[in-house]
C-alpha cells in the first residue's frame, strides 16, 4: 500500500511548512490556499475520517484548531476565518488522512462555501426521526 | 440587545428540528440545507466564534460533531459529510452564536466547498513565519 502523504509529512519524509506540531498534532501549509495562509491541522497518528479518530484525540486536535485559527488571523490580518473538513471522496476528501482546513477570510473575497436548499412543508420532521434514531 | 436566535432555541423560546441535547450541547436541523439532512452542532453557553470558545467546552462539542456525523450519515444514506463552520461575518457567519454544519453529501451533488489557489515561489515562507510565530 502507497503510503499517506500527511503520514510522510509527519515522519519528514516530505517536506512541509510546518506552523506548529506537538506530540499528537501538526499544523502546515495547505498548497493550494484558498487564500494564503490557509492551513491544515492533523493528528500525527493515521486517522481517515471523523468516523474514525478517537474522541480523545479530536479533542486535541479541535483545541489545535482553535490556536491555529487565531494564529492565521494574526498571521495574515484575515477578516474571519472559516474551518472545514471532509469525510469520504464523495464529499471532497482528496488525502484520506483526517485533517481540518483553517481558511483565512477577507472581507469581499466572493467565496461562498455552500448554497442554501430548503425544506418542503412537513419534511423536516422525517429528517429529524431519520438522523436522530442513530443519536 | 436582541437576543441571539440560537440561544432561543436553546431555551426553547424559538422551535427547532432538534436531534440531540445533552448538558453542554445541542444539535437540530438547518432551516436552510445544502443538501436535507444538514444539522448543526452548537454549545449551549453563547458563544460568538471558535476565538471565544473555551477549549474544554470545544473539546465537548467536537465530540458531538463526532456523532452527529455518523448519525447524519447513516440517517439519510450519505456518501460522505463535510463538516464547516465560519468566525466572523466576512467568513460567512450569519448567526453570532458558534456553530458547526454537518453537511451530508452524495456522489456527484455538485457541491465544491472552495476552489484552489497557489503560492508564488518562495512566498510560502513568509506566511509560514507570519503565522507560526503566533504558535
Amino acid at each position: 500500500m502507497e503510503e499517506c502523504l500527511f503520514c510522510k509529512i509527519v515522519k519528514g519524509e516530505l517536506p512541509s511548512s510546518k506552523i506548529y506540531e506537538d506530540e499528537d498534532t501538526l499544523a502546515f501549509l495547505d498548497l493550494f490556499p484558498v487564500n494564503k495562509g490557509h492551513s491544515l491541522v492533523i493528528p500525527k497518528e493515521h486517522y481517515e475520517t471523523i468516523f474514525d479518530v478517537p474522541s480523545d484525540i479530536l479533542s486535541k486536535v479541535s483545541s489545535v484548531m482553535k490556536n491555529v485559527a487565531d494564529a492565521v488571523k494574526k498571521g495574515v490580518n484575515a477578516d474571519g476565518i472559516s474551518i472545514a473538513q471532509s469525510n469520504g471522496k464523495d464529499a471532497g476528501q482528496v488525502i484520506s488522512h483526517i485533517h481540518f482546513h483553517i481558511m483565512p477570510r477577507f472581507k469581499d473575497d466572493g467565496l461562498k462555501l455552500w448554497p442554501q436548499g430548503k425544506y418542503e412543508e412537513g419534511e423536516m420532521d422525517k429528517f429529524k426521526e431519520d438522523i436522530s434514531k442513530f443519536l
